[in-house]
């Protein structure tokens, strides 16, 4: 048995998580399905990519995590598992795994699900999640080995998006953007602490000043209350990036930024 | 232990389905339930009607769904078990389970739940699905025999709604309605596929054309890649029900349309 | 193992909930999670403790409770675990856990949790819910003495909250207020049944009038259906307070009031 991570742009006013579950649990009644979101925007696969990339580390070895967003349901997208960082992943061909595949040598293997024996026996050209993805999962779950789902690919073969990280800007600065807005309006980029840290541009004289909505804040903090409730801090997230919030307050609607905007850090100057 | 399916108009802002579960895991802790909805518009027993029989035939078998929408709780209105195509299914007297006694033979066994001994001590008027149905699925789900909840009664003796099929017009068209409306937009009918496929009105050179909303789509695409993106479409849905969707976008907001909304079926002319 | 229940302000759109059970299962593969409410409004103490009081009963002896809700995550604030009604509380100290040390012969023991060997090894600054506190929980869960989280407390160490009762005004009425409006408008009070029933101020003769948002309710119903669908009505609800609620309607929009308002009782007159 497995703990099923689940990550869909599903929500949960509908039967479509549960029929996953249902699926799986029919299959395999030990496995432990757990909820990380079902708010992905419908059809961001970026939005996805990041939050998986946040979320799996947490996961115990052997976890398994199913990831629908699936612009190209029924179409001849594939379907994938990967292996890497001794889980595995189910999810269809669009980019939402590309951050796992990153570098290439972090994948120990890499499949194409398309074993019809394991398949529902009929399946809907609108829910493969229910009808493809959660019936591999479940397999896997149980203890079946991964090349029963389908021939080995090579990851050149697979989409990867390549403009999902920040990048370092001629000045010494960052290019970033936000990649999520959680439920208290923090604002959470792609600038990864690492960036930060590595960037020579930044010092206790030329502190960074990160830009957003045209406004900006001078400084990364280390928690919400080394600021005054109501004003705003940047402070490296609970994901490891670099978020921009407001103490007991909404950083979303203080900036009035939305999810894709531009972020910018520079030296303040 | 069983699997243990949840739809209920609780929401899950509130405390009331996690009470729920917890009262059936204080009695067997071995059950495994799966929110299939909690966001059924509040009594709205027809959409949860149909919400049942699209998701209860992906359960394993000895399944028990628990259907909390009840209008009339605290009144006199009985709570049933139905045996049916080997699950069981608790739920209020209201018509919910309307579509699994049809045709009547699908009935295994049909009861009023009504054993004292089995509800919590002390019962609120206004949360049976707490007191006295929650605990009635945990003994089921731990092995005790249906005959305990209650007497038999007859399927005429319950509530049945008998106004939730399609049905086909003079004109060898269907006459429908929405039953949900789900997170995409995506609009669902209670047309299925046997009524679509009966009909001898349609054919390659006279095609069905879907009217909703004082619009009309003309065929029945096989899934969203059919049609080009901002283009609405008539597909059988993931439910075996015809729906109707905008591939990428919303049909609900394309359409102007809302649940209990007419939907028209009529060869092309 | 044990049965957890998870009350936070995190919503269910973002990975924070999720992580917190990843955590647990990683640490205990047979924890069993129950989500409570997610939804409590960020960074409100009171409305999560009378959600935890009204809830915490009916999960079994041995369960264990994890709140997060944490407007002060990152600063000096301690983490508790309370042992109260053979049941155990992890939370931050900021009075969440104050309606279950009252009175204070309730508390079994209380403990600062401060044992960085439990910890995940690096802990962010603002999420302690899963760095911290879902780790505590999972030990708990699988046996661990709750003596090895760290040192006792005196409960007069702790934040407790003294205003959250409703209280007895001059003239035999009773002065509260509204703690939680559910999915369906119905308005929660913090005025027990025992504050009911033990004044004196109100007879057969002189029945208690419930005034809100400039309105009032004469008498208290049993149940919903004794009332017109459309007409407002007091009620003793589910969780053993007092509720204002309209039958078939929203008692919120009703009366046009908001959490945190004032309800008074007085005899008619």
């Amino acid at each position: 048995m497995a703990i099923i991570g689940l990550i869909t742009d599903f929500g949960i006013q509908d039967e479509y998580v549960g029929l996953m579950k249902a699926v799986i649990l029919g299959i395999d009644p030990d496995a432990v399905p757990v909820d990380l979101s079902h708010a992905v925007e419908p059809q961001n696969v970026v939005q996805a990519a990041f939050l998986l990339e946040a979320s799996y580390r947490y996961f115990p070895p052997g976890s398994i995590h199913l990831i629908v967003v699936d612009p190209g349901v029924g179409t001849e997208r594939a379907v994938l598992c990967l292996e890497a960082n001794q889980q595995l992943f189910i999810a269809p061909d669009n980019g939402v795994l590309s951050l796992l595949m990153d570098p290439p040598g972090a994948v120990s293997s890499l499949r194409r699900v398309d074993n019809p024996a394991l398949w529902r026996p009929r399946v809907s050209p609108t829910f493969h999640g229910r009808d493809i993805m959660a019936p591999a999962v479940a397999h896997l779950s149980k203890g079946m080995d991964a090349r029963e789902l389908g021939p080995e690919l090579n990851p050149a073969e697979v989409r990867v998006l390549d403009d999902l990280h920040a990048r370092r800007s001629g000045d010494g600065g960052i290019q970033g953007r936000i990649v999520h807005i959680d439920r208290f309006g923090n604002v959470i980029t792609n600038i990864d602490l690492a960036l930060l840290q590595l960037s020579k541009a930044f010092s206790p004289d030329r502190p960074p000043a990160i830009h957003l909505g045209g406004q900006r804040i001078v400084g990364v903090c280390r928690t919400y209350g080394d600021v005054e409730a109501g004003r705003p801090l940047a402070l490296v997230g609970s994901r490891g990036y670099l978020e921009i919030a407001v103490r007991c307050g909404n950083a979303q609607r203080y900036f009035g930024v939305h999810q894709g905007d531009a972020v910018e850090v520079r030296p303040v100057g």
